[in-house]
């Protein structure tokens, strides 16, 4: 009884500013306050700082922040991860953090985030991406990376303006 | 921080009988009692039957199911799974499940499960076979599939006896 | 005794133009003829084309041409795949096109083919991309997708470019 | 135009004896000798035996051997592979060694062939087991891992017998 939504949280893990990183705290604790649960890559970066601001949360309670990592070992995983799914595929494992994710929220980023923002445009995932702090999610924000959907990938600004979006899309 | 143990438990998806659906809740129930968290293939049988014990513990709290699916839609998760990880990549998700569990536990099982134990052995993994209900699991249980490993597959009757291996593992 | 090296060429499966399919198909006929190999994604537009090239090589011979598909279905793949891969992992085989490239060249390309861009960059590959026809290839030639990497994305514009770059990275 | 059978040989790494070896290597040349291409796993044994057997076979041409790697590296595959598909995936590419042969022949075999029999029973492949060397080849030569086919694996014991039921599934 899937009973929470999924929320995949995509972004930079090294060149993570501290900027972006106290940004995806907040956005962390706003996410488990209202009520959702996050996926990601399980590393550092905004995964890490997603992931911790989810445990500072009063809703907070285990199972709120899911690592899936590229690699075999679950040690791998930050010190927020509650579930580890550890894959061994490598980057094809930036699918699956797509493919979990009910919606997804990309902010700044490299070249693996891009890949996953790619992704989640082809799956027809709701993306919502930050546009501030640079990186893929600032330059894709309000565009469409191709014609296959009429939708745009949704710029935000503030946590707020991203709850409302992400509300907008629940059941 | 990773600070629930995860079991996989893996089994029949259809051919599981009405005695095995009960043992696999039963066994639920009771990982869940003792402070588990469940990973399983997230469809019906033995990996249904076990989420659904899971949450008939008095311990039960979301996040304690997990199911790892082999196609790319969440809908396709049992009842009682409380998060999704849709993988989209047919059968070499049961590679996943195996990665993702600190424990393996097999319950009957067909050729599905049998590539799941045989890849848990390959991994090094420690895994526990049911020794009724018929099956790969109670075919193997108490075997070495090949060398590589001086420990076994231990065989396993009742609920306490697995309960007891599973404490033996944990850290 | 990998004698010959492997190009993937990615770009555009719905969306080739009559100009690209044509460019396309000049390139996959030149790759031959230079002694490559050429891996795929096996399926239309830019894939087929390159693959229809290179049988109209004077150099080609069964093996010039591997498609690695998402599907579990061999029938999928494009009338001129020789040898087929079949995965059975929907977009995560993206991955596995770029892993099987010794150098990537990109043409046109919508969200599918950034994704492939993307995974190519964190990998290190060496990529070509053509600078006409549009799409991500002409968007990111000349680029860095990140900082990772000191060199770039080569934009190349003429098939004799092409293979110059190609033959400059060859060992 | 996927003009030839893929035929995928599964069987020993390590472990495989010089018995094993050598008929491995006669397999393979045969297997090209009929005009069939060989896929398997890129690494040792069993792997590296058919692979060099193909290469003394008179219709031999580049393009016989393909080798689907566990890791990213081409580097690792054995001698006698001339396409490499390196995966990055770990074991999770036993499904693709399986799913890319139209037919599946085991040859000994530890735990990574077992994994691989069970997907390939899964999948509907036809499965021919060598009886004798031992390992999961000969164990379940006759048998049907579950029952969900009316067929079942088949044994067979000498490179003709094996080549005969080659020919007998081939379209």
């Amino acid at each position: 009884m899937k009973i929470k939504m999924q929320i995949a949280v995509i972004g930079n893990d090294s060149g993570c500013s501290a900027e972006m990183f106290s940004f995806s705290e907040d956005l962390g604790k706003a996410l488990v306050d209202n009520g959702y649960v996050i996926v990601c890559g399980g590393l550092g970066g905004v995964m890490e700082a997603v992931c911790k601001g989810a445990h500072q949360s009063a809703s907070y309670q285990f199972g709120c922040t899911i690592g899936i990592l590229p690699g075999e070992n679950a040690d791998a995983a930050n010190a927020y991860i509650d579930i580890v799914i550890p894959t061994g595929m490598g980057i094809a494992r930036n699918a699956l953090v797509v493919h979990s994710g009910d919606i997804i929220i990309a902010i700044g980023g490299g070249s693996g985030t891009l890949s996953e923002l790619a992704m989640a445009w082809q799956m027809g995932k709701k993306i919502i991406a930050v546009n501030q702090f640079g990186g893929w999610a600032e330059k894709l924000a309000g565009s469409q990376p191709d014609k296959r959907r009429i939708d745009f990938i949704v710029g935000a600004e503030t946590i707020d303006e991203i709850i409302n979006l992400v509300k907008d899309v629940s059941p």
